[in-house]
């Protein structure tokens, strides 16, 4: 097992990996900008240094001052967390190069996973099913109608370098393929410099539901169950909940089953995430995450597995601690992410947390590196707290949920409590009944209102 | 359902109750001294009443204002949490008198169980073994020959109306029976007033085990395992851990059925206690409690279940919500009471708490009414947190204890978080082996060393 490892982020990931390496007596060093040296994750570490200017540019992402970090003093691996350079395959490769311990998967299922179309192709090797659409790039109307009938409309063009929805076009039928393909074709052409477009089936109402998988070094590969990630706030994640309320036992245990096995011909080694949009019964991925996820303390709530200690397991070449007939689901779970943010406008709102307090008693985890009097950068991601609620229901869940969020206390930033507040209040969220479209719809209508 | 419920009492436990309150959808009345006006179960209950000033005898123990308080803000039933009024037969019938919710068993089962002679005479009748030892009073050394011989020596004399070991005395063998015998007779009646004593057999290094026990309204009786509460200083429970490490799957199953059977006979409605004195394998019943204890989270960590609710349930008029065959024992729980007291001298420490920060995390739970800037009042009982940990297994449970407890931040007072911490790195705790004597002797060795 490793001695001492380094954690190359900052807040509550920064913590929660700390705390899975005390459990395990295993030293911390902690990474932090000079804007960070108060946080707590530095307050804890049992060694902090200091790896540049506020500009996670100049930090957080400062590959070269991470390994001196690491080298001066004598960590045998690294951690990444989430974000920054967790799925950066070069800095992965740089760490094995020093030959210092890599918390997660191999450079090789980075890279493979980080590029969309190598993604794509490797998913549909390994057995997971896609949304139907043009094999790659189509380069003309009439390849583009041949595929759209084939698949039905209605249907969307995509730009293949494209991203956050420039470049993407809704056809509903035959005679408008034309003139929006156009249209797609020059916005991708302006926004990224490509026009290659591509077609695929439109879905109008999915959810967003992923799997969490882990694979070890011995060939052992499991899925610990879903999560459902649907209510978000322009593709940002806002609520998370395991299980889904959209699927039963029947479900999850297939798909469960055909995310193991894929996972399992990957050969894939450490933590990871299938993410599929989920319609009428039907699966469809997305994209793999190659990390840790922001959500995962849902799974480790449903499952009672410590997910980050498993990710240092297989780092340090010992096998899985569970098997997959070891792993049960019991109960509900449900995530808040408490972003210093406007709840109505969701503008940025850092600064000194002049009183801080959260909430406890039974089935209740807070994630959070905030304390009182803390001073929150404005340089980072406005994420400051996780609210984890367990319930053995969703409605005690969500009875608790309610309770916790009343007792927490955050003063001085404006933070989305009272958004989730008002969230959990709603029918159509109680009842389960929501898509990724939802939140959006459901924001613009209060703020209509 | 209730609508309204009365909490008569202060702290976590108001608060724990509160909490359950709310998840429940139940409306909360808090009840307050003049030294706590801003406590935590003031702030966050619906509604609050003054009941009078700092001593408890005129506020928290006041009958008269309880009632009251309950009678103005109309709340439907009352709930005592521990100490306090919890145990009173009388307050129990006063309450139901004025046709207000009593959430707790029968005046008649807490009479019962409140007086010692007719409680082990009960626990005889429903099946629970007692101390071996004389059936009520010894009238005169040879009646106490007789049956210390028959119970073989060592043997106890103890005070009919004794407590804290005053008229109790140890009696090694049949030749200082008479003299020990006159001592204990004159100490109980210079203490008590009554030179009444009995003979037990002598455990010498017993455990202290407990098993929490429901039954309903409608004959159902449940127990849910047992905790293990021998870490005791002046029999004031310390640290509390479930299960105990001194018994099997097959004992605890097979004791859980003898209480379960025993609190079925008993027709017992509510939340319990039985208490055991555990030696060699064998059980001495010493009394029940017919209230939620102080170290009931550890039982609702390895089972799931929320006590207070089924508390309020089965006040209710409800079924339990759980028969025995749904509770299953998972994992290891361990409670460290946190006292605002100096953790050598043990010397009551209240007073402004200048700083504080909980620790969270996975498996990480903490009930404390405490507060940043909160003021501990000198008037009452010195706990201040229940810092309750859980783990897949014992060993887990410690590691994670271990850093929770290096988390937790109170400055101000003086609290007993560096005694826990130097509880659970000695080997003997570790490894699980302690007796009911075992901290008053570490204590005694620490401070001679």
């Amino acid at each position: 097992m490793f001695e001492k490892i380094l954690i190359a982020n900052r807040g509550e990931i920064a913590l929660r990996v700390h705390r899975a390496c005390r459990e395990l007596g295993i030293k911390t060093v902690a990474v932090h900008s000079t804007a960070d040296a108060e946080a707590m994750h530095v307050r804890l570490a049992d060694e902090a240094v200091c790896i540049g200017p506020p500009s996670a540019t100049d930090s957080y992402l400062n590959v070269a001052n991470i390994i001196s970090a690491a080298e001066i003093t004598h960590a045998d691996a690294i951690h990444p967390g989430y974000g920054f350079l967790s799925e950066n395959a070069k800095f992965a490769e740089i760490v094995r190069d020093h030959r210092i311990g890599w918390i997660g998967p191999s450079p090789e299922h980075i890279r493979m996973m980080g590029d969309k179309v190598q993604a794509k192709k490797t998913a549909a090797e390994i057995g997971l099913p896609l949304v139907p659409g043009s094999d790659g790039a189509v380069g003309s109307v009439e390849e583009a109608i041949e595929v759209a009938n084939e698949i039905g409309y209605p249907v969307l063009v995509k730009a293949a370098s494209g991203g956050g929805g420039r470049g993407m076009k809704v056809i509903p039928d035959a005679a408008s393929l034309a003139g929006l393909m156009a249209q797609a074709k020059s916005e991708a052409k302006a926004a990224f410099g490509d026009d290659t477009v591509y077609i695929e089936k439109y879905l109008g109402n999915p959810r967003h539901i992923e799997f969490q998988v882990f694979g070890d070094n011995f060939g052992n590969a499991v899925h610990l169950g879903e999560r459902d990630c649907s209510l978000q706030r322009r593709h940002q994640k806002v609520l998370e909940e395991a299980p889904s309320p959209a699927l039963n036992t029947k479900q999850r245990e297939e798909m469960g089953e055909t995310v193991r096995q894929a996972i399992a011909k990957l050969g894939y080694q450490g933590a990871g995430t299938i993410e599929f949009l989920y319609e009428d019964g039907q699966f469809y991925f997305i994209e793999m995450n190659t990390r840790l996820q922001v959500e995962h303390p849902v799974t480790e709530q449903i499952t009672g597995i410590d997910l980050v200690r498993e990710q240092i397991r297989v780092a340090a070449g010992l096998p899985l601690s569970v098997s997959q007939a070891d792993i049960r689901f019991e109960g509900h779970a449900i995530e808040c992410r408490i972003n210093a943010e406007d709840p109505v406008t969701f503008a940025p709102s850092p600064g000194q947390v002049t009183d801080y307090h959260a909430p406890g008693g039974l089935h209740v985890r807070v994630d959070s590196a905030l304390y009182d009097n803390y001073r929150i950068p404005p340089y980072y991601d406005s994420l400051i707290a996780k609210l984890i609620v367990y319930g053995s229901t969703r409605n005690e869940c969500l009875a608790r949920l309610h309770r916790a969020l009343e007792e927490y206390v955050i003063n001085g930033p404006k933070t989305t409590i009272p958004l989730h507040q008002r969230l959990i209040e709603d029918p159509e969220f109680i009842d389960g009944d929501y898509s990724i479209k939802w939140l959006e719809n459901w924001l613009a209508a209060k703020a209509g209102a």
